[in-house]
């Protein structure tokens, strides 16, 4: 019986093992991977204190980070189901069938890249589709791509492909890019990046790999095709929610809704942190300060109820 | 006319910065200085991604960082008075007498030490009475001292004074310390710490300088003396408010109430940020956070009124 179980290991979820280390909780951390999004992301510059550093070493700190203090961490397993038990307790299910019994838990799952959902994706998954440019960019040396999603992620994916690919594509559907300026300046001043706005992807073709996409010029209304051999979709993310079903309420989103001064759910002693709730700022800063406030909440929780191992 | 002015350079003031920077608003901070709580705290062991660093070493890196963007810094000044202007700006007055104008603002001015309110406490400031370990710590070496407060603050205080005293006594009201285990289980090593719980401060007694302190002891009622040649304040904070009037709604803490998602304020365009907001954790993660979630609120309330330089 463990005091708290964690559920994730991103900046959420490694904040909220730091704190609650701090305080002794006797703690289990449950992740996938410690990769995540901010794992896949490029060079990170507005997390303070570090001018510029690649997603991958911020993880690299952030885990390191979390093993000097001690707590369980179960890595390469995926979470299930989260039940109650009949005295109060959680019961945690992984994918590989192991149980774990807590008296508080945290949710900080984040989230999944959101799928285009046309004719083509799933088939070309891993033959020209990819989700993560980190990953995958340099397969794709010396060829054509399109970079569907004109935010930061789309232009940073577009710009870390530039180093590989002669040309790269940006589809937008909006009117504008919605990414922050800064970014757009830098996207403006690589030639072999072009943009299209106004553009919404109809469906992935090829043989054994894409060789080419359709798109829609919403303002001619015409369809289009751009002859590429890679589609890289950066259209935001879903939340990580399956496991969860009935001790939370979800907004429209399928975001977990929390108190968002406590990271409280409906559930008492069931906390949710980060990018997994509805918070509306996504960004790795909020997402540790969350994982932050829930550990508190939940260490206060299990104070209150005298009740954790101490 | 700026489109922002943010009030403050501790970590909420400048990730705000940092933020805004990336938005390219043409922004002014004004800061007293760099330094504030997180410049006066000893070794950090919870802001993710450093393990460990003093807190004056987080501040360098916060600051250079924010100077690695396009911002104007006015440092050295400190806020007098914010008011709106007729045509619905804000006017930022500072105590030298500059004025600035902007539509928008951002609060982010931390908060004081609080005051013991004891006879002798104002009497002997700077002549046995600190507030901050850090920056008087050394002047101290070889003397017996005494700190108030046994929070996590009070605790790192005495530690940091064991390098320098030979006797050190920490006062607490409650009945136990309040600080993190792992912080009180080193306080427990170190011999020449003395614990005193259920322990009022009631005076501070000297000629020219501290030589002595006058205690209740709760349990028995009975009024105690120490002789010691120090008093160091640690008994938390209150939020740094004077310049601000009638613009915004405060709790019974003063801490300015704010809409926990978006940092607004009561007035449009009028944000909040970080510790001396009423957010529940008051911790360096969480405060960086609440300065980005502070600059992207006025963004787009900026972007809103389209109004801004850009």
């Amino acid at each position: 019986m463990y005091d708290l179980i964690i559920i994730g290991g991103g900046p959420a979820g490694i904040t909220a093992g730091i704190y609650v280390a701090r305080k002794k909780l006797n703690t289990l951390l449950i992740s996938r991977d410690f990769i995540g999004q901010v794992g896949e992301a490029f060079l990170i510059e507005n997390y303070p204190g570090f001018e510029e550093i690649l997603g991958s070493e911020l993880m690299e700190k952030f885990k390191k980070h979390l093993e000097k203090f001690k707590i369980d961490i179960n890595e390469g397993e995926e979470v299930s189901k989260i039940s109650k038990t009949k005295d109060g307790n959680f019961e945690v299910k992984t994918s590989k069938g192991d149980r774990f019994l807590s008296k508080a838990v945290i949710i900080a799952s984040g989230r999944d890249p959101r799928p285009l959902e046309v004719p083509g994706e799933k088939e070309f998954l891993g033959r020209g589709v990819s989700y993560c440019v980190v990953c995958d960019g340099p397969l794709f040396e010396g060829k054509e791509v399109v970079v569907v999603g004109g935010g930061n992620s789309g232009l940073e994916a577009a710009l870390e492909l530039s180093k590989f690919c002669p040309k790269i594509h940006i589809l937008e559907v909006s009117p504008q890019l919605t990414s922050d300026e800064i970014t757009q300046e830098r996207v403006k001043k690589i030639e072999k990046i072009e943009v299209l706005t106004n553009a919404e992807i109809k469906e992935i073709k090829g043989k054994n790999f894409v060789n080419s996409i359709v798109y829609q010029d919403l303002k001619t209304k015409r369809e289009k095709t751009l002859k590429v051999e890679g589609v890289f979709v950066q259209i935001g993310s879903i939340p990580a929610t399956g496991f969860i079903k009935g001790l939370v309420d979800f907004n429209k989103k399928d975001e977990i809704k929390i108190d968002p001064k406590t990271c409280e759910t409906k559930t008492p002693g069931l906390f949710a942190a980060g990018d997994v709730t509805d918070i509306l700022v996504k960004q790795i800063i909020v997402a540790t300060a969350e994982g932050a406030k829930a550990a508190l909440s939940a260490y206060k929780y299990l104070q209150k109820s005298n009740n954790y191992s101490k």
